[in-house]
């Protein structure tokens, strides 16, 4: 596969972004928040995306200039309207009051309505870090998860992420969606023909499916626990918390009325709320704790955690966000690896906007 | 089996929790959040575990006295310290700053060190809703769970709880742990002699296993997600989470080194915290979004899972607390059933406190 540096994939899609009406700064934003994806392995929110939110710029289905502004406030909640932005420039918009806010008070929630796809939930709790503080970040997603017990669409994979710094080690990182996989694996799965483990899915008639086609046609994913003997409700009630906290609380959408991402989704029967909602909670490590003994700390559950008995010898326990930091890593020096149609879908967009993408 | 009344079984705890030297007002609050689990229907949480936390009075493993500090704190933050009181004690002091703060910050966060177990989460979310405040409560608990990919234990079953208040429906009710299967199920498969579900447990060499004993005895309960094409990471990412929250930021202890609840169970071989940490989050909801309108649209929320399209036709989706809300509802009317074994159990107490039972 060819590689490409991330400041160059990061460039272009600032250039494109700007072409398309979106201001220097927000379109700065955006790449960085879209690259971070791929320099972290998880390409399904990267540049492979683009195509996708510029259609939505083109089509006026998202706001190139929105006006974020803050509707409501206390000294460590804010309410934020992202007006329909790019959900790459509400979330690192909203999610820096939340940092300054934690700053002042100790800890902040901020709640988001009105927002759109926000990229990887990682990106936010990592900028958290940054500023020594813990931060807890969810969303709501469109709905492609079956309630527990459920046989139909009524909930997102909605993730959440959260960070907590290393003093020698690379941070643990966790972001995961609430549902057994996530709808990118989903995707990827549909791509290349392959069936997902059973568990995953079903079809339109309820049926336990493995075959992506019959579940993205009609199905459902299952929510993790997959099913009732181990713990679906679980991954059930993890999904509502997210929808309740980042829809329903706030004022975004919720359930099976979440506006769908892509052009070519699904339109929903009812409007209940303002476009899709997120959550951002920062807390202050240095308000609970020394913030150097605390990395030590966490330094020191790393070590415990890898020295677990596996359960395969050869292969040892990993701790949350491994394999991104490694990904980040060598991608980092070594480029970023994009499959030819990626190339060509970019290579296209270059084309039709004017900026080269080689 | 027989029935008693709550006001009976709190009446009884809190005198015996009196004459283990318990001053009043902690016997009263320790009372109340042992038969809130009896009320809604969680047995394994409730009166059943009286004498468990009798013994530790008695053995000096938990003080009957304890000087409950607030270390430190901030505008929104509060870092409590149990001084190895009853959790039962300590859980709600604590979950009272939190409410307290919230209620003039706009939301609050307070870590927990050295307590001990604090009985269901619930019990905690849900006096934050009496508040008109949404509580988001954790604790970390004594190992019992393998981490993804490892063959022992390392991990709490790391309970979560959130709850979210209707307008004419009941609230929604979220309180879970994050194994596959809770401890409370395996105890009781190992009493009925029954086996849990393929994929909720491994024994001593790390196999999956189906009897209790073999999971007891030196195995290992698995994460919720079960195996690692289904999710077992994120399970192990949830556990880790919290295990990270209560146990490593605020100073107790975590991972395999938490101490155990009953008498007869593991000595950890390292000591690295003060007992066992909780974190108890709240949310003034009028901070967001006007309380009315929000509970309002909890109700619709649930109206439109509950007529999701089941998977099997005779069983409706339920929403998460439907079970242990109604049993409560019951339960206060009609009574707490009891087996005749904790009834027994009970009356030795009563024997040996001088305080009858009947």
């Amino acid at each position: 596969l060819d590689r490409y540096a991330v400041e160059h994939l990061r460039h272009f899609a600032r250039e494109v972004f700007r072409r398309h009406d979106v201001p220097e700064d927000d379109a700065t934003l955006a790449a960085e928040v879209l690259t971070e994806a791929d320099l972290r392995g998880i390409e399904s929110h990267g540049v492979l995306r683009l195509g996708a939110y510029l259609d939505m710029l083109s089509s006026g289905r998202v706001k190139a200039r929105p006006e974020i502004t803050v509707v409501g406030e206390t000294f460590s909640t804010a309410c934020v309207d992202g007006d329909n932005g790019l959900g790459l420039v509400v979330g690192p918009r909203a999610n820096d009051i939340a940092i300054k806010k934690a700053s002042v008070t100790g800890c902040a929630w901020v709640s988001v309505r009105n927002s759109n796809h926000f990229g990887i939930a990682a990106y936010y709790s990592l900028q958290a870090l940054r500023h020594d503080l813990i931060g807890l970040v969810m969303t709501n997603t469109p709905p492609q998860v079956a309630p527990a017990g459920g046989a139909e669409r009524r909930l997102g994979t909605n993730p959440i992420s959260i960070a907590f710094p290393g003093e020698t080690e690379p941070p643990i990182v966790i972001d995961m969606s609430t549902s057994a996989i996530s709808f990118g694996k989903l995707e990827q799965a549909h791509r290349s023909g392959s069936e997902v483990p059973l568990g995953c899915g079903i079809d339109r008639d309820g049926r336990t499916a493995t075959r992506a086609e019959a579940i993205l046609g009609g199905g459902a994913l299952l929510p993790l626990g997959s099913t009732e003997e181990l713990g679906s409700h679980k991954g059930y009630c993890l999904a509502a918390m997210i929808d309740l906290l980042c829809g329903v609380l706030g004022g975004a959408s919720w359930g099976p009325f979440v506006p769908s991402f892509p052009l070519d989704g699904h339109t929903p029967e009812r409007n209940v709320g303002l476009g899709i909602g997120h959550l951002f909670l920062a807390l202050r490590i240095d308000a609970v704790t020394d913030p150097g003994s605390f990395k030590r700390r966490v330094d020191e559950w790393i070590h415990v955690m890898r020295s677990t008995v596996p359960a395969s010898p050869q292969v040892a326990v990993a701790i949350p966000g491994d394999a991104e930091n490694n990904a980040g890593h060598q991608r980092r020096t070594s480029g970023i690896p994009l499959p030819p149609s990626v190339v060509a879908d970019l290579r296209k967009i270059g084309t039709v906007t004017g900026i080269p993408f080689d």
